[in-house]
């Protein structure tokens, strides 16, 4: 991702919520990164020991304010607003100058000023002109209806929208310095042209999950995250056993699959201290509290023991990992912790 | 719940997978309740500091060897098996004695032995009869296919197939001291009559939630856990406001409405240090990793403003205080810590 967003011409501000660990986020130091995005206040806090320009990409909550002030004081910290109120709150109480994007609807609808509402724009750019604890940082916006395509055409028209709206709001708002901010999984592993944006946020990306792949944001053989899932029951006559993973550990997040229908993660080859590819037919169809129930289909069951590890790729890493709260190394063994590790 | 509990003649081990506190706990304690139900070895560990006598409702993962080994040293607990397999492994490999419940479906066919595989059963019963350290105490089952019963007919038609099945368990396998033990908190809040059934572990009950609510358990007043969102965005034109508050607070977890379609969670009114009715149109239509999209019809969206905080009850009690890791009393501010928090 760091090669493509220096081929592109665009500056890479990765988006750390997925892995959310001090550790991790070195190897992306080692690469050259040194501005991130995080979705959380208490992340960025947990982050700026490390790090000294942070995003926060979620609409700024005012009641966070000592936090937010505390963070202005040591970093460059980069908040997004959506409205007269939350800036005319922030400009009252910041006790320190803080950076800050206009959030922009691409088209997810989940937040974020309408760019065609030009009134609500210009608003908003006049009053964080003249602000003086608010530094305008640019334009950001998160194409979150990408993770609902079907497939890389679908992908292309949403990244080619969303390039074209952040275009025009450059041109219209000509300020110098003023940054367009985008950035989700699918458009940026998949496109590579991408014009007028001055910056992507990506995060997903560092893993991967069973729902990029089926995007089309990435091969199977790139996740790089798995559960390693104790077999506790077996059950031949239904082709099912039970492992000990279930949605306070995978989150419940499923995927409907053509084939085999809702899918809360996959089976792939257990290789020791690795894995390998998604074994056909053994899938997680059902998640409680503490069980997965693990789909079978064919002779494979025969094989199987109590007592064995199945390793599951998750559908979706970001929530898996936050569960998880810490990684084992597949090669050394090595434990990384993040900042949910008690 | 204990004073059904007394009034039907049943002992009552309640479930702890739901807060996963010490404090609430001995809340329990409090009302003469001296044995518990948990869901994994891990929150055995945790209650052992100040229970002694701990079952574990999860076919037992022959991995943690070292840690039943542990807990059996300190306290009296009790493990599910429903295979040769594992009752071998545990019999070979337990410093201790341990007692043991056959797990046994009663149709919802997650896990456990089929009843009606006599075969089975009988082996099973023989090897742990023959077994030094295991302890057979007698036969549990949960009908977890009551959480999605439609109403008190369905849940009624369940409960009565669980105790008949039950019984006849009892009368085939006649052991002096063997019990009989069933749980899931619809059936236990709903029903009266328990027949031969002996201990009850129902965990659900101690906040209720949404899901509860509409299968009839509880009464929208009883739900004794809120999530507090603050608001960060408000989009007027689609009725739709943002809070601080999505699947990592929430889980994904969630209801078809036969009003609103999906819902991840209602809006209560805030009253302050605590929490009134459900506001009727006022509900979680969508979450993502930390936004919460709540949908207000009607007028009341032009009373809000960024910086109000909504009180939001949950789906699901067990997976959203799972994530939360704390809790606050409503009537005085204390914390109330839990195994997950750090």
């Amino acid at each position: 991702m760091a090669e493509k967003a220096q081929r592109s011409g665009v500056g890479l501000r990765p988006h750390f919520k997925t892995h959310q660990s001090l550790e991790v986020g070195r190897w992306f130091k080692a690469v050259g990164i040194s501005k991130i995005t995080v979705s959380s206040f208490e992340m960025a806090e947990y982050f700026s020991t490390e790090w000294c320009d942070i995003t926060v990409a979620f609409p700024a909550n005012i009641l966070e304010i000592e936090t937010i002030n505390r963070l202005a004081s040591k970093i460059q910290l980069n908040v997004l607003i959506e409205s007269i109120e939350t800036a005319a709150f922030l400009e009252q109480y910041l006790a320190h100058d803080v950076g800050c994007f206009l959030k922009i609807d691409l088209g997810a609808h989940r937040t974020g000023l309408n760019p065609e509402n030009t009134e609500a724009m210009d608003n908003l750019m006049e009053y964080t002109h003249k602000a003086e604890k608010l530094e305008l940082k640019g334009f950001l916006g998160h194409a979150g209806h990408s993770y609902h395509a079907k497939d890389i055409t679908e992908i292309t028209t949403i990244h080619q929208q969303s390039v074209s709206l952040m275009s025009s709001l450059k041109k219209r708002y000509k300020n110098p310095g003023v940054i367009v901010s985008i950035g989700d999984t699918p458009t940026c592993s998949l496109m590579d042209d991408f014009r007028d944006v001055d910056e992507i946020r990506p995060g997903n990306f560092v893993f991967y999950d069973l729902m990029q792949h089926y995007i089309g944001s990435n091969k199977a053989e790139q996740i790089a995250v798995a559960l390693a899932c104790p077999v506790v029951a077996i059950h031949k006559q239904r082709n099912e056993a039970v492992i000990y993973g279930g949605g306070i550990h995978f989150s419940k997040e499923r995927i409907e699959h053509p084939k085999y229908g809702p899918v809360y993660g996959q089976v792939v080859e257990n290789k020791g201290s690795a894995w390998g590819a998604i074994i056909p037919d053994m899938f997680l169809k059902g998640l409680s509290q503490e069980h997965g129930i693990v789909s079978i289909r064919g002779e494979r069951i025969n094989d199987l023991s109590v007592g064995d590890v199945l390793m599951v790729l998750p559908v979706h890493s970001c929530m898996a990992a936050n569960l998880m709260k810490e990684y084992y190394v597949a090669e050394s063994g090595d434990k990384i912790t993040t900042m949910n590790s008690c």
